[in-house]
């Protein structure tokens, strides 16, 4: 970025406008530079990657952080993104894009369930640099006090440092009970996956139904991994991408190519 | 699998019950194995990762593939996978899950936006062997036909040979107007990104919208790309991953962790 000017930084989220942790961020990103926040106008938690392609999408302008321009948006994280990108700041170079803080981890598998994340992976598609953070705590009354000046510190390297062949940084910050956050730690993407998924139950008409629910569960005992760190007292970053192939298989399914009708 | 019987094979989509592309797909993998399929009500493309959390979730038992089992589900296509291995399936082992054939490329970062491929991508993190298949033409009315005979050798493969270490395939075929199918390409995932991509409007009420529209674009012309593949009349298959680290800038960014307050 220049030094003849502050970065502009666009602020989302996948909890909404009245989310404590975007407030936080907004609170955060002001005082490191120029920004302007696109958020939607009701909670897309686990919305993932989606996108809006069979209704149209609205933008109004809100006055929801005391003179800091931002727009509530009818559509998911990952439309906000876009918004901002190809709508709102068209001719303008977007130095960082910040999304959260989310209540609730996405650490683990969970980046590919998280709007949040999935609004950051959106912004580095786009060649943007981009750091979603997450706090380890599903409550609205969470306290993101103590992971605030952590956050304020990444965002600073970041923006002074670039991401080093990186586009997209997932952060997450040890739940409170864990104890004082006791520093950094570069993780890799801990394994692990989602178990006793359903309630059943009967709807008022006699219905069947499912609803989702379930905890998370992790045999990874890895030092390396997010999840262990977090459980360590330590905030976890993993350096991630959107290129998902599995690099290493190649060599071993090219005998595929062999296969002929 | 065991040979003393035949393969149980979860068969979904993103485009719903009546897309021919799943009918095509359910045709195929009926002469190979015990067949289910669950798959969304209603057109969920570009859904993403996305799961159904503040709703209940409603699963009918539909006569839709002639004899075979088959549940319509009011959810997300990752939903589906999520009820079929924990409700309908929940005390069988699943073989393979084939999604699609999408009615669209799935090439490149369309991965990541796609219904599809996060259907095959919620088995993976499962433990399940999943193929996501694609066509590379929209229509409704695409022609699977050139295709049928490969999708079925591939899946042959893949039940006799397994994945090898991978998880997850990403298929797509050529669209026909590229000519002949060629054979099988093991691949990469292309770069890419959409541009152009919001139409302005005006609504009955004079309030302005955006509608989600753009072309797919990229300059990669790395030969392993999967979008090279296929502008060649090749099928691409790109193993894939759920573990989105960044693990090449794991050790540039481990100065971090110096940070302190």
């Amino acid at each position: 970025m220049s030094d003849a000017r502050r970065p502009l930084i666009l602020v989302t989220n996948d909890d909404g406008m009245f989310a404590p942790g975007i407030h936080k961020l907004v609170e955060i990103t002001r005082t490191l530079g120029e920004v302007i926040v696109v958020a939607p106008n009701s909670p897309q938690s686990a919305k993932g990657h989606a996108v809006t392609l069979s209704d149209p999408i609205r933008l109004n302008k809100v006055d929801a952080f005391g003179g800091i321009e931002a727009y509530e948006c009818s559509g998911t994280p990952v439309d906000c993104v876009k918004l901002a990108k190809n709508i709102l700041l068209k001719d303008r170079t977007i130095d960082l894009c910040v999304s959260g803080i989310n209540h609730g981890s996405n650490a683990s598998i969970n980046i590919i369930y998280s709007g949040t994340m999935s609004a950051a992976m959106e912004a580095s598609i786009e060649g943007i640099d981009s750091i979603g953070f997450s706090l380890e705590d599903y409550s609205m009354n969470a306290d993101f006090n103590p992971g605030a000046p952590w956050v304020k510190m990444i965002i600073e390297h970041v923006l002074a440092n670039g991401l080093n062949g990186s586009k997209l940084l997932n952060v997450n910050i040890p739940n409170a009970k864990v104890g004082p956050i006791k520093g950094l730690k570069v993780c890799l993407q801990g394994e692990g996956r989602w178990v006793e998924e359903f309630v059943e139950g009967e709807d008022p008409r006699g219905q069947k139904y499912y609803w989702l629910t379930g905890k998370f569960a992790s045999e990874d005992n890895r030092a390396e991994a997010d999840i262990s760190a977090l459980q360590q007292g330590y905030i976890s970053i993993v350096p991630s991408v959107h290129d998902l192939t599995h690099h290493q298989t190649i060599p071993v399914l090219k005998p595929m190519e062999s296969l002929t009708l």
